[in-house]
């Protein structure tokens, strides 16, 4: 095989991204250079920030360039290195986008255990996804027992994950999710205490009897209506890990919320947080996340598109919310 | 003299509050019970604060009721006294509301030293809005040398602390206050590096301007549009101090911002804050504004009303921003 096929950013969407903002292309096979790895991926993570990276602002993390291979976290295989620290047939973590084949340097790649844990679940809850969820809620909301901790996106890479931490650390665990059949799956295979369906016309209801003694933590994922319906369950002192704006991603007049006002009555603190930030907590996270899925105390489930070509359809399938869990592509 | 003037709260507001929400009243002159004292209040002060106490709404503190009182700080001298803690002839910080005298158990009664400061100085610049300033921009924003602080109503009895110690602890302060004479005022008499006219129509043109790089801290009095008009200029791992919503407190339909996004890929922390629940700083906040009051390093300006009947003007003027500085009423 001497060609690699990638997918290219091709326009930058304004507003809703559709395939045609993409583009599927055949380039030469990359050639590691020294300190350098060829991998092939077998697996591509599809992240609901990539849609960020789509767009022409400042942000924290570079764009994704027109023309150039779309951007994302990847699990494959060593095929060939030019750095001793790697060897073939390493299965690595890196960041090598939406490709076939990607070189990188050694220290980009992250060599992963494939017996512990199957190799995409690097990708997810022993991954970034994973990570994120540990971060916001341990070192920003740090929920206490019997606190009730209220997470969007709910059966998510991310969300999933959050309320099964919750839940460990002895605390309510509501999530909110979209149709029924994600509200069972957090309740009777994640625990969680409570499933809220954000379509139902009882939603409101539904959130003020799942959460009878308020809200002392909020993980939002979601941003626009459903930010807006639950500031009014907040607790005195309760924290708010602002982790994404999923709802809002495509929109182009970005909806906020109007009742700040209870942010300074019940004294919330909101935080931004971007889990590349705290490097130095990862592998503290990881090892803990790790412990945790062995011993099947954190569950997960995976929505898999097949094929390269199919990577566009699947992401703007996430966006949607049709994912079920963590969004993987599968390329071998 | 054997009766008391009061004024009481008539109605409760639905928008802006106006004079005939309020009712001057005598009442029999208060009888301290065992344990307290009886104090002539000289000064009240106006906070903004006060305004969410004529609603009928939960809150972090007890509402004003119906035909009673209206609450407030006071600073009065002991004409009788049941407790031996406190003598005729102290002056007292309380929080006696708005009549001409109050009693109340020693404890809710604090001594101050009117040969070191003004009386009416320990309702603001030494007194709750001091502190309220202190805490917010010391414990929660905590200023490095060289950021940016940012502060609204910013020629106000909280505002105007909050850029003279950003200025102290190294960092550029930019207040925005409204009107040209207020705006000169906090650069010239403050030191503020820069003050910028919100109801200029080059409002957003001078705060780019006034924010060269950017803004680290924004301590938010105001909300509504100026609120909306600043989140642009946040740098990555700015703090916002949440202190209050002037500008929303008579509006029925409160706005919140649309912008959320800008506290996500800015990892901006949002924490509402209440100056009341930290008593454990109020000795070291009080101790340092004394120190800074004597040293010439913090100034403060007043806007005085005569006479109890004028209170309800008074309030209702500085909920409008025609104050300059801490309003009070002065009674004796």
């Amino acid at each position: 095989m001497t060609t690699n096929k990638r997918i290219l950013l091709k326009s930058r969407p304004k507003g809703w991204v559709t395939e045609a903002d993409f583009e599927l292309a055949e380039a030469p096979m990359p050639q590691p250079s020294e300190g350098h790895a060829l991998v092939r991926n077998h697996w591509l993570s599809l992240d609901p920030y990539m849609r960020g990276r789509m767009n022409d602002t400042k942000s924290y993390a570079a764009k994704a360039e027109i023309g150039e291979v779309m951007v994302g976290g990847t699990v494959g295989e060593i095929v060939e290195t030019r750095d001793p620290t790697l060897k073939k047939g390493d299965f690595v973590v890196g960041t090598l986008g939406w490709q076939e084949y990607g070189a990188a340097p050694a220290k980009a790649l992250r060599v992963i255990d494939t017996s512990a844990a199957p190799a995409q679940a690097y990708l997810g809850v022993l991954g970034m996804p994973g990570v994120t969820a540990w971060i916001g809620l341990l070192t920003i909301a740090e929920p206490k027992p019997g606190e009730t901790v209220v997470v969007s996106a709910a059966s998510g890479a991310v969300g999933s994950v959050v309320g099964q931490i919750a839940k460990l650390k002895g605390a309510r665990a509501v999530g909110i999710a979209g149709g029924p059949e994600k509200c069972r799956y957090i309740v009777e295979e994640l625990n969680f205490d409570a499933g809220i369906d954000y379509k139902a016309s009882s939603f409101l209801k539904d959130l003020e009897s799942a959460t009878p003694k308020g809200m002392d933590v909020y993980f939002e994922n979601v941003g626009g209506e459903i930010l807006e319906a639950v500031l009014h369950r907040f607790n005195p002192f309760a924290r708010m890990p602002l982790c994404g704006l999923v709802s809002q991603y495509n929109e182009t007049k970005p909806a906020g919320f109007r009742n700040l006002h209870v942010f300074l009555i019940n004294r919330v603190k909101l935080q931004g947080f971007i889990v590349s930030d705290k490097p130095e907590l990862w592998p503290r996270a990881l090892q803990e996340l790790a412990s945790w899925v062995a011993s099947g105390k954190i569950k997960y489930r995976e929505t898999i598109a097949q094929g390269l070509e199919n990577a566009p359809k699947a992401f703007i399938g996430m966006l949607r919310g049709e994912n079920f869990g963590k969004q993987l592509v599968k390329l071998v």
